[in-house]
């Protein structure tokens, strides 16, 4: 079993520097939060989830989540006991506002927390993260009945959320969904039609289920426009409360998938026995969509963060195996004694090359998530507005950019392991199977592309994306004497990405969609290597000026992780702008029926 | 389960005119090989491993190979009967010189079916290719009787080959082992020890398994110039050539991995229940090393095969979804009916990017196969030694750059599959899980790009590097026409790709490893891009050319795809050049204490 130790200090330094506690200094309701409250809410996390739920992974990969012939799941061995800690030390609330009973963290540093989850056990995760989610679709769009009835289980974590979405048709195509749901003369609707793909859909770690389900009602026009949404709770709850009738919600099957082993992926049927499931409008009909795309955004930012969290635990491990393993002696020195392959250029550019990565990941999805803070608590409607575009900038960058660096960089991970690497037991491959359902799911990493490129650049007429740029052209060009090189180096990785994104602008005026979709993959590659780049030099920047509280050593480590990523990525940067630029036609120019 | 068909076409094609069958022309013992003999042997081909092999990919992933208590091992079911029929219809022989029995193709050919092979089932392509690789040794190192003895069994398949270099404290570092061999007084010896990792060590496909040993005499100096090749079958074979008496080696356990689940990778014990298990040396005491490197050249090339193989398998799985699979309008179309999603762009994009990977990967592993058909066989000695030296260039690239390339693609073939290709039963992740060996097994692609740099670029004082060099050029500076922006965008690849591999050679006279060890992984990468576009290049001129045999759909694809490669691919592979050039020092900044 491999360990986990949560990387407090460089998450508290990227919270306090890289993105900078300046960022929601202005916000009374986190006018407490400061270097020790994170220090000691960060320690605390790291503890809990080192200790408690990073042990579990392996039986969660080994033995996973098995569906009973009655139709409920039964969870791997101690993952009941885990939760249980869990809820009752109070983490599941710690990100959530003060007033719905939550900690009042911002979401800057619930998101380490978040993190830490991730890194221990992604399966685990899964659970309460969907809870987050409902959490957020009931106190923006709930009425006041549903929040008193759901909002208190499952900010405390007593029953946790999910969100379905997904049928046999309808997959990336949300609109082309066909789940009927009937009004009933009692106000409550009728819900009948079979969803997949439902992430702990089933299980046993709650006394109950909050599904929020996507539906259509009778009279609903076709496509995402028809779309309402519904709270359908796996048992009814009682005026008083207390957990009532089992609603009519069947999990028919779970998926076996390549990774993620103990998150129950199931096929649910609702209204298998009689007229539908009994469910709850949320809001207005045929507004469902619009609804779920709160919910969406932010878990696409947690899917951003599964790709930072599995390329870290991936990283300890390789890390530590190359200081133990002894193989080969040092190239061109004297001793002929093997030495640990740590010693081994090749080895320490792959290490490197995950380190200034993670580095880079974390600044940016921390970044994003200080975005949403200031969205939603800022005092001036216009610097919430302002902060709601960026954070709707970036959302799709982080999904997709960090969700594909993290199927490579725990690939390098196993890499490190050479042929043990390839070995089940030795335990490397679990992050690099785990980590590829993050480009997958929650739109797929082609969708985030296409959602940048043709809805997110083109925002405020361009003026949203022109303001982002700018900020990171006023960070490169801050950076002097020693570390001038990493912002010469990020300035040309922007100047590249820009003339891009003019390019996409100017296409989308003139009608090119096509022209922007071909190119939009490599786009959202260069821009997030860039943000990365931008992270990076802002913590190299902070890092010089020595700030207290961090020692020499890992101020100047932070520096060389920068220096190293300006070398080794963003000097890569420029060359995708000619992919980017080279239009549709020959995407197109061999005819479908003869590919494959 | 999936089907999978022969790309015979461009096989013939990549034989015929990118690399051309001109190169072997001036070879007598290939005087016979034209069009009418290659398609009539790659259809065959094809149509078998179609028909008998390809269908046991999914019950080899999910039933695999099993040891059983007695040590035994049983392959999955239907195995044994397909290696029957592999073996009654002549294949094993098919690559061999008619001499000892073989079917006299050149080895650019017999790529082709061991490609077929390795898409069909990678798992069982293993076993004939480790007996490929014993039969070279024989035939190169063997004794008249070593080859009287064994040879016949081997190259019809009656008996399987091995190949056992690694042991727990020997990976990379082979001159690490510790295998010990004691000199008999019939002049055979007892061979003692545990060898690990070894593909096929024990399995019930065939009569007898004839394992190639590396060991150490009591003598023997230390590292790699210490190292024995020994004989050690798995039964000893009686004066009449019949199987009789089991030889004391013991399959201790068989591993778990990621994929090849088909594949029993073994522990295996020599001597476990006396003085040793009896071995013959095979040639000189302390040369094994030398003749190891023989059996290594042609199975890194086989390994460069398999990152094609199943790449190809999954790309016609992608694309036939793809076409199949409805989902989403096409955006800017007039239209709001949802379309097949290899429609959208994005979609269209990874399918072509698998597409011109594989004809590059194609191109540049069979033409490293026609240099290895000279080196061996070409009447003039200038000749031979130059394929000789450029086949040695070639080959850590298509181990290295290839099965890097298995990785990548294989994970688009799922990505272009959605929710789908996550679920094991979709069938796409087997290729992703099984290509993940190839850039770990027969030396890491780490040890790959180090041999690159520090022994094949500095051969013949950069002559042969130079030569190689100059082809692409000549070759690139032909394109004109239509045809010229691929032979531009291959210029400026080449260009930059030469002004590392010059900066190398002068770093490497000036003593400075480290910096070019540094650089050798990206250096790989550049270098292959650019030898991939160099084959689509020879192939899109090719094709301009309009030979007969193809249609002219067919000849208009191989353009269309070299022109997307060079502008999705060879445009980035200046980019490469920074990180190249970067230096040994970046990758030190960081204390190995440190990391992790």
């Amino acid at each position: 079993m491999t360990s986990y130790r949560a990387p407090v200090t460089d998450m508290r330094f990227t919270i306090e520097h890289v993105v900078g506690l300046d960022t929601i200094a202005d916000i009374p309701r986190f006018a407490h939060i400061d270097d020790d409250l994170l220090s000691g809410v960060l320690d605390e996390a790291g503890r809990f989830t080192s200790e408690v739920v990073a042990p579990l992974a392996k039986v969660g990969d080994t033995v996973g989540s098995v569906r009973n012939p009655d139709g409920s799941v039964t969870t791997p061995p101690g993952y009941r006991q885990a939760y249980a800690k869990w809820t009752e030390a109070g983490w599941p609330a710690a990100g959530f506002p003060e007033e719905i009973g939550g900690g009042g963290l911002p979401w800057m540093s619930a998101m380490a927390i978040q993190e830490m989850m991730k890194s221990s056990d992604l399966g685990f995760s899964l659970c309460p993260m969907l809870t987050y989610g409902t959490v957020d679709m009931l106190v923006q769009h709930g009425s006041d009945e549903q929040r008193a009835t759901y909002l208190e289980k499952l900010v405390t974590g007593a029953w946790s959320g999910t969100m379905l979405l997904t049928e046999a048709g309808a997959g990336s195509d949300v609109g082309a969904l066909v789940t009927k749901a009937i009004p009933a003369p009692d106000g409550t609707y009728r819900i009948k039609g079979t969803k997949i793909f439902i992430t702990w859909g089933e299980h046993d770690l709650t006394e109950n289920i909050v599904h929020v389900v996507l539906a259509r009602t009778p009279d609903a026009p076709p496509g995402t426009k028809g779309i309402s949404c519904f709270i359908v709770p796996k048992f009814l709850v009682n005026p008083d409360g207390s957990v009532g009738e089992r609603n009519d919600i069947t999990c028919l099957s779970i998926e076996e998938k390549i990774g993620i082993h103990s998150s129950p992926t199931c096929v649910l049927s609702f209204g298998e026995n009689g007229d539908g499931a009994v469910g709850y409008l949320i809001g207005e009909a045929s507004h469902g969509m619009k609804y779920m795309f709160t919910m969406m955004n932010e878990a696409r930012l947690s899917v951003g963060i599964e790709g930072l969290a599995l390329a870290e635990r991936s990283y300890q491990q390789a890390a530590q195996y190359a200081k133990d393993r002894i193989q080969g002696r040092r190239i061109g020195s004297p001793s002929h004694d093997p030495v640990a392959i740590i010693a081994h250029p090749d080895v320490r550019r792959m290490l490197m090359t995950m380190r200034c990565n993670i580095e880079a990941m974390r600044g940016l999805l921390y970044r994003t998530a200080a975005a949403i803070d200031v969205s939603r608590s800022h005092g001036d409607a216009a610097v919430r507005e302002e902060n709601e575009s960026l954070a709707a900038i970036l959302t799709p960058i982080c999904k997709a950019w960090a969700s594909d660096l993290g199927v490579t960089l725990t690939s390098l991970g196993i890499q490190i392991h050479g042929g043990s690497g390839y070995v089940e037991e030795t335990g490397a491959a679990q992050w690099w199977r785990d980590a590829r359902i993050a480009p997958i799911y929650e739109g797929t990493n082609g969708i985030q592309a296409m959602d940048l490129a043709m809805r997110r650049l083109p925002m405020e007429g361009g003026a949203a994306m022109q303001r982002l740029l700018q900020m990171i052209q006023v960070d490169a060009s801050s950076l002097d004497g020693d570390l001038k090189p990493i912002g010469d180096r990020l300035n040309a990785a922007l100047e590249a990405t820009a003339e891009v994104a003019m390019t996409f602008g100017a296409w989308l005026m003139g009608g090119r969609y096509d022209d922007v979709l071909a190119g939009a993959t490599p786009f959202l590659k260069m821009i997030g290597d860039t943000l990365g780049g931008w992270m990076l030099a802002r913590g190299a920047r902070a890092a010089a000026e020595g700030p207290v509280g961090y020692d020499t050593a890992f101020l100047a480590d932070r520096i060389a992780s920068a220096a190293f990523y300006a070398e080794h990525v963003l000097t890569t940067v420029p060359g995708l702008k000619a992919t980017c630029l080279a239009g549709h036609e020959g995407m197109y120019a061999i005819d479908a029926s003869r590919l494959g």
